[in-house]
C-alpha cells in the first residue's frame, strides 16, 4: 500500500546499495566514452518550455512535466519551464549556444536523469536515467563506427553477459521497398509490418501486409527474402537491382570491417528485417538485443538533420543511446555478498574511553581505511557486535577497560569470529594488512 | 544579451572542464565519507508538494519551483510536485519511509541539484549543487566530531588552501545570554545583533544592542567579553555562572579535544559570537570561513527535534553541509594547463586508408589510452594536426601514403612538435611507453 512517505509515483529513493550499484555503471561507462574522446556535457534539468514543446510529437508533449510561473504569475497557471524530456533537444540547443567554443566535430555523451509523466508501470518511470553518446559535425562512416565500438564496449564493460548489435541501414530499407516496388505511400507501413517479423510468425506478417494494399506474391517474396535460410543473400541480390540499395548494402559492409577489430563476430549482424521506429533516421540503424529481454537495451544511428528540425545547427549526427535503467537489473548486484561496506567498526565501552576509541577510528581512516565508532548509548559488547555487523564492517575493534590497562585492542574478525589481541600502536599496520590479505582471498 | 539558446535564467550548461572538474571533487568527497562510514542516498528531483510546502518559511515557500498537473488536469492552473529545495526534507522522508531498513544510527550522505525560484545573481543560482552529510539517531558527541571531521577532510582533500572551522554551540549562547541576564524576549535580536560583530565595528554593535532594548552597561560589557583580547577567557568565566553556560562550555571542550587528533590546531577555533541564523539547532554549531570570501562556505550542528518538524520520526541528528558551488571557485584549475584531454589522436589521410587509421585508434584503445580518429573530409596534414591539437590529444599518429607503404606510422609528440617513425605493429607499446614517462615529466 503506498505510505504518504513514499516517493512520489514513478520516482524512485534509491538506499545505498542501490546507488552504488548505479554510480559503478557510469564510472564505467564514463572511462569507455572517454576512451573514444566523447567528452561530457551536462545541461539544466528544465529547459524553457518553448525549447521542449513541439519537438516530441503530440503525444511526446503530453508526457512533459511542465513548471508553473512563479510569484504574482503563479496564479496565471501557465508555466514557463519544464522537466527535460531527453537529452537530445538540449544538445541541440548547447550545439547552437556554444557552436565555435565546441571542437568540431563535437563528441559529447550525457548521462542524467530524463522526466515523463508516464503512467508508471513495471521497469517504466517518470524520472529515469538516460546515457546517450553522440557525434555532431561529421558525416564520415567512421563516426559511426566509433559510436557502434563505444556502445558494444560499454555493455561488455560494464559486464552484460549476452548482448547482440543487430545493424542495417535506412538505404537498405529504402533499396529493399524499390527492389520490390513497393508504392512509396504504402513504404512506411511496410516497413512497419516487416519490423514484426521477429514476433509474429511469417504468414501473419504476409496476410498484414496484403492487408496494407501489397499484392500477395509481393509480399510473400518480400517476407521470404528476409526470413528464409539463404535471406541475406536473397536480399542482396535484390538489393543490388537499385542504387539506394547497393549504397545501403555498401554501407553495412564497411560499417561491419570497420568495427570488425573492435567488435568480436556474433555481436554484431547485419539485420535487414530491423527498422527503427523513428523516422529522423538517415543512414546506418543499430538496436542492441539481450536474449530473455523484450524490446531493445539500447540503439543507435544516423541522423543527419535531425539537429536542425530541433531548433539547432544544421549538422550532420550520429549516435548511441545506451539503455541504462534495461541493463541495470541484467547486471549481476554488486556489493551484495562477500564485499564489506566498512573496514573497521571500533566500540565505545565506556565514556571515558570514548576519546580513544575515536582516535583509533581515526588512525585507520589516515591510514585510508573505512571506520566507524559506535554513537549509540549502549554499554553492552553485544549490541556493539551487533552493530558492527549491520555496518557492514570487516573487523570490529574492541576497546575496553581490560584492553586500556593492557595498552592494546582486540581485533575480532566478523567473518570468522577469530579475535586477536594486538598492541594499539600497531593497530593501523595490522589492520591494513590484514586488509590487504582479505582483499587477495575474495 | 540573453540568446534563444542559454540555458534557463539561473541554470548552467556545464562543458567538458567544468564538468571535469566537478565530478573530481564530488568523487573526492565521496571517497572522504565513504572513510567515515557514511553511505549514500539519492532521492527524486521532485517530491510530492504537501511533503515539501510548509517547512521552509513563507520565504521558502516562494521559492519552490512547483509542477503543473497533467492531462485532464493541467488546465486547473493546480501544482502536486515540486523540484526538491533541500536535502533536509527528503531525508526526512526517507527516514520515516525505510526506518527498519536503514541502519541506525543512519549515517548518510547525499550530493545532488537543488532548486529555487532565488533571483538569479553572480554565484547565485536556481539549480544549484548541495552536499549534506548527516547522522540521524544519534545523541553522542561522538558523532557532531566524526560531521567535523569529515567536513575538515572534505575541504583539506578537495585542496581548498586555507579554512577555518569556527565553532561554537547554542548552548554556550543561551549561557552567554543568562550570564548577562538578558530578558529571554530580546534574547533571538542579541544574538543577531552578535553575529554581526565580524562585519561592523563593536560601537555600532554596541549601539544596535541598546536599540533593541538593552541598557548601555550592559551592552557593552557583552560586547567587550566577546571581542577584547582575552575575550575567551572572559567568557569562559561569565559561562561558568550557569549551568547551560557550564554544559556549553564542556560541549565545545570535549568536541575540540576529540577531533585535535584529526583537525591541525588553527584549523578550528571556538568562536563565541558565531550564531548560526537557523533556530533548529540545538547543540553544537560550527562554520566554515575562507579568506577573501565574505560569508561561509560550510557550516553544520546539531538539530534534535528537527526531523520531527519535516514530517519524519522524532530522532536526533547532527550533520555538515558542504558548499560545493562556493568552494569551486576556490580551487584551482584541473585539466586546463598541461593535462590532455586526449592520448592520441590518429589522422586519416585517404579514404582507402580510413580502415587503417580506426584500427591503429582500437589498438591504441585496447592498451587503455584515450584515442580518437579524424572524422572530417578534409586530406590536408595541416588542418588534421590543427583538429588534433584542438581535441588536447597529446600524439598524433599520422598514417599516410608513404607509412602506409612503408609499414609504419609517424608519431608526432603535440608539445615538442618532434615526430619519430615506428613500425605499425610496435605503436601501442611505443605509446604506452611515452604515455609513461610523459605522466612521470608533468
Amino acid at each position: 500500500m503506498p505510505s504518504a512517505f513514499d516517493p512520489p509515483s514513478g520516482a524512485r529513493d534509491f538506499l545505498a546499495a542501490d546507488v552504488e550499484q548505479r554510480e559503478h555503471v557510469f564510472a564505467v561507462l564514463r572511462t569507455v566514452f572517454a576512451r573514444y574522446g566523447f567528452e561530457p556535457l551536462q545541461t539544466p534539468a528544465f529547459e524553457r518550455l518553448d525549447v521542449l514543446l513541439g519537438k516530441y510529437g503530440d503525444e511526446g508533449d503530453k508526457l512533459v512535466f511542465k513548471i508553473l510561473r512563479r510569484g504574482e504569475h503563479e496564479a496565471s497557471g501557465e508555466a514557463d519551464l519544464a522537466l527535460r524530456y531527453d537529452m537530445t533537444v538540449p544538445l541541440a540547443r548547447v550545439a547552437a549556444a556554444y557552436g565555435s567554443q565546441l571542437p568540431m566535430p563535437y563528441k559529447r555523451y550525457a548521462i542524467g536523469s530524463v522526466w515523463r509523466a508516464d503512467r508508471p508501470g513495471k521497469d517504466r518511470y517518470r524520472e529515469f536515467t538516460q546515457c546517450d553518446l553522440d557525434t555532431l559535425g561529421s558525416d564520415s562512416l567512421l563516426a559511426d563506427a566509433e559510436a557502434l565500438c563505444a556502445q558494444h564496449d560499454a555493455y561488455a564493460e560494464v559486464g552484460l553477459p549476452e548482448f547482440t548489435i543487430q545493424l542495417n541501414s535506412r538505404r537498405v530499407l529504402a533499396g529493399l521497398l524499390a527492389a520490390f516496388s513497393v508504392p512509396p505511400d504504402l513504404g512506411p507501413g511496410v516497413l512497419i509490418s516487416l519490423d514484426k517479423l521477429d514476433k509474429l510468425p511469417p504468414a501473419e506478417v504476409v496476410a498484414e501486409l496484403t492487408g496494407r494494399g501489397l499484392a500477395a506474391d509481393q509480399a510473400g517474396e518480400l517476407v521470404a527474402t528476409l526470413t528464409t535460410d539463404d535471406a541475406i543473400d536473397r536480399l542482396r541480390i535484390a538489393l543490388t537491382k537499385t542504387d539506394e540499395g547497393t549504397a545501403g548494402l555498401d554501407e553495412v559492409d564497411t560499417l561491419l570491417s570497420l568495427v570488425s577489430a573492435q567488435i568480436p563476430p556474433g555481436r554484431i549482424a547485419f539485420t535487414p528485417r530491423m527498422v527503427r521506429g523513428l523516422s529522423y533516421y538517415t543512414g546506418p540503424i543499430w538496436e542492441v538485443v539481450a536474449p530473455g529481454v523484450a524490446g531493445s537495451i539500447g540503439s543507435g544511428g544516423r541522423y543527419d538533420h535531425l539537429m536542425a528540425q530541433l531548433g539547432g545547427p544544421d549538422v550532420p549526427g550520429t549516435g548511441s543511446s545506451i539503455g541504462i535503467e534495461r541493463i541495470l537489473p541484467l547486471l549481476s548486484g554488486r556489493g551484495e555478498s562477500g564485499q564489506s561496506r566498512l573496514d573497521v567498526a571500533v566500540t565505545v565501552m565506556r565514556a571515558d574511553l570514548a576519546a580513544q576509541s575515536f582516535g583509533l577510528a581515526a588512525a585507520a581512516r589516515s591510514a585510508g581505511l573505512r571506520a566507524s565508532v559506535y554513537l549509540g548509548s549502549s554499554g553492552k559488547l553485544g549490541r556493539q557486535l551487533k552493530w558492527a555487523s549491520d555496518s557492514g564492517a570487516r573487523w570490529c575493534v574492541i576497546y575496553g577497560e581490560q584492553e586500556h590497562e593492557a595498552g592494546a585492542v582486540t581485533v575480532r574478525d566478523m567473518r570468522s569470529g577469530k579475535q586477536a589481541s594486538v598492541p594499539a600502536s600497531e593497530l593501523t599496520s595490522y589492520l591494513t594488512a590484514a586488509c590487504l590479505s582479505s582483499g587477495a582471498e575474495s
